[in-house]
């Protein structure tokens, strides 16, 4: 059973988006009180309406729900387009009783189509009432916002901390002092919860998908914002499956702080004051680890469910000057054609490889570089070794998720990347696929 | 027939480096008279031995031939492969009774196998007694140099100057004043040859194949870089297979003078000394065009030859603030597979191909954006136009070149750029070819 973070409620419907007869289309994540918000998006200069509307709005503290359909990205569809992700939020509000700013809104599917507002009309009025917080309706919204994805992507992490912590960030004699005496041996579970989506259309310029990280934890917008920027910068920003950067990537991340409230006090608060009753400074760096791992689990099941893809193809490139080096290698390895297209043919092709890292633009010692097939090296310090092809070939056919590391000698920073293969049956449903 | 420039000659042998029986793998290009010679080489990290080899000794006044093999890239070959580089010129200089440094070497093919030298021990002076500076040999020598190209790539220009604009450069009482007395009607008549090879592995990054531009212009070298480098960045530098930037490409620039120095004075002289016998400003930008041309056809022969290709791609980027910029944005739109396989299916799959342009990393007004396929209009300025979708698929399904002409709205700099599409032949060729 997934654990559910305290306070937030699930609910999807099949409204009619998708012309396939019971398809769920559109999900409603609701927090009962307000969270802390963030986000981040797409880097593609189109950005969808609902991108434009939610970067407007965050960071927030005040976020009480999110409306996403799929079946129509909302994308390229000018001025009337940005009203009704606006209309979707205020259909939203109404219900939830609170203001329209305080309602954020996805899209994903076919660009440039105007969302067929009546729909919508009704539709979030009807799914409003199957909010519920059980596993069920995680299950049903994470199914509703898929597109070409075979499966649903969930995953979660729970993480408990002695109540004496608290005390460090707290201000003396705070109003929101819910915490227990000094060296009572209380403690607080927080509870991470990622919903993602994506299977094509992924390029690792931000998320190029949808995401939905959803936490009781206590902890500002303002503390929230670098903690999902980094870990999106290392997980979603590091896979591709054909390197195509969408017009409609997001990942929310709200915060309700319902954990620490509600178990310590019983009583609600309008909003975590900033310093107040929030998270220690100890308590962040393992709330970041955790949201961090929450995303490469959704990363990876991204790459795992990519379109056509026979392997996972983990890029582990190592001894680099810094990260993002690191990961433009990666990345530009992960893009190559030649690469992609010698794992699905089970080809130890080394000479691909390496080149394919030779021309990312960033300098390094070819003497320097070793590379390594799973256990296997086949390349050191600038000079392939020989190996033998035939187990290569083996390791590449009997693993569905493969490993090439690059051991450059320029530093010690070092980025993993993950990526699919390139098959006949990714063309062919690229090429079937109608607008 | 093929006009050929004057005082070069061509050879092309079977080896025997190709296991193939017949299949030729050898090729030699000769210069009766010291050449100026210029080259532009791949940008990859790893660059192959003869690249290195010419890189060293070019530009040169001094250039006497051209020894190139297929089958055997000599790339990742180490200091062994230097040294086999270098020995491969040697056996050429020997025949030619040359200085080594007079000789330049280019290989293709699989890399990281070190080049059978037995073979090339044999191989050069077998094929030395072949040079011919007939049509017929040319071919050949195209044909030695292929590698997956299912055809050879061989282009040329000739233009006629008055031999009395040769007097604007000229030195009062120059020495070498071959020209005929002014007034005279008398003309000059120019070739240039171009030979190219390439089918994949073909990423716009300098010329990322093997080209080699032959012409009988009396030209210097320091004037000629500059021209051969404007003309790769705007035809080799501007095509695209699947984006992969080898370690071998090299286009090679000779330029002889034999063709004004044999008609008005018949005799040889060592080496186009600049500004005395050498082309004129003026006549110099009409060179420069004519060697973009040809670079042009090449670049355009290699994209038609793609692996697995069935449509070129043509992009026309306009309204940029640079070349530059608008070359990134062509060069992002054609390395989309999703791009790639939308025109493979017939898909006039607008989203795709402006959502491409909008990741390229070059700013830019979104709503200054229109684009056309073909005649038709499919979007503008900002948003998707109503249009024929039938009729737009016809389109794509019944040309083998099909245009895609991005309108931007930032200034007045454009960019062709050709590519091919991605189909399930180009999949299979790169999974099932073995190192």
């Amino acid at each position: 059973m997934i654990p559910l973070p305290k306070g937030f409620r699930f609910a999807a419907i099949h409204s009619g988006l998708r012309s396939e007869p019971n398809r769920l289309d559109l999900a409603l994540i609701v927090s009962d009180r307000p969270a802390q918000a963030v986000g981040v998006f797409t880097q593609n200069r189109f950005r969808a309406a609902p991108v434009l509307l939610c970067q407007e709005r965050l960071p927030s503290t005040q976020m009480r729900g999110i409306v996403i359909c799929s079946g129509n990205a909302n994308a390229c569809t000018g001025e009337q387009g940005k009203q009704d992700a606006e209309r979707m939020a205020e259909l939203l509000a109404q219900s939830l009783k609170c203001s329209p700013e305080q309602v954020l809104v996805a899209s994903t599917g076919v660009i440039g189509r105007p969302l067929p507002m009546e729909v919508m009309e009704k539709g979030i009025p009807n799914a409003f009432p199957l909010l519920s917080d059980n596993a069920d309706s995680v299950h049903q919204a994470a199914r509703a916002i898929l597109t070409t994805d075979t499966r649903t992507k969930i995953t979660y992490s729970t993480f408990t901390v002695p109540n004496s912590s608290h005390r460090e960030t707290k201000s003396p004699g705070s109003l929101n002092d819910h915490s227990p005496e000094k060296g009572e041996k209380s403690t607080t579970t927080y509870t991470i919860l990622g919903i993602a989506k994506g299977a094509a259309m992924i390029g690792p310029n931000m998320a190029t998908m949808l995401g939905f990280i959803l936490t009781d934890a206590p902890i500002a917008a303002q503390r929230l914002q670098p903690i999902l920027q980094r870990a999106a910068d290392r997980t979603f920003n590091c896979i591709s499956v054909e390197g195509h950067t969408s017009t409609n990537d997001t990942v929310l991340l709200l915060a309700n702080g319902l954990s620490t409230f509600s178990e310590n006090s019983g009583t609600l608060i309008d909003s975590v004051v900033p310093g107040r009753g929030e998270i220690s400074a100890a308590e962040e760096e393992r709330f970041a680890r955790e949201i961090e791992a929450v995303c490469q689990r959704l990363a990876h099941e991204i790459v795992a469910d990519a379109e056509g893809g026979k392997h996972i193809i983990r890029l582990q490139v190592q001894g680099c000057r810094s990260f993002e080096e690191a990961r433009t290698i990666a990345k530009t390895v992960a893009n190559s054609a030649l690469v992609k297209t010698a794992v699905y043919g089970a080809d130890p092709n080394w000479g691909r490889f390496v080149s394919a890292a030779g021309y990312s633009s960033i300098p390094f010692d070819i003497h320097q570089l070793s590379l390594w097939l799973g256990v296997m090296k086949l390349f050191e310090k600038g000079m392939p070794l020989p190996f033998d092809a035939a187990l290569a070939s083996a390791y590449l056919k009997n693993h569905v998720e493969v490993t090439l590391r690059f051991q450059f000698g320029e530093g010690d920073a070092d980025c993993t990347f993950y990526t699919s293969d390139l098959t006949p049956e990714y063309v062919h449903l690229n090429a079937d696929y109608t607008t």
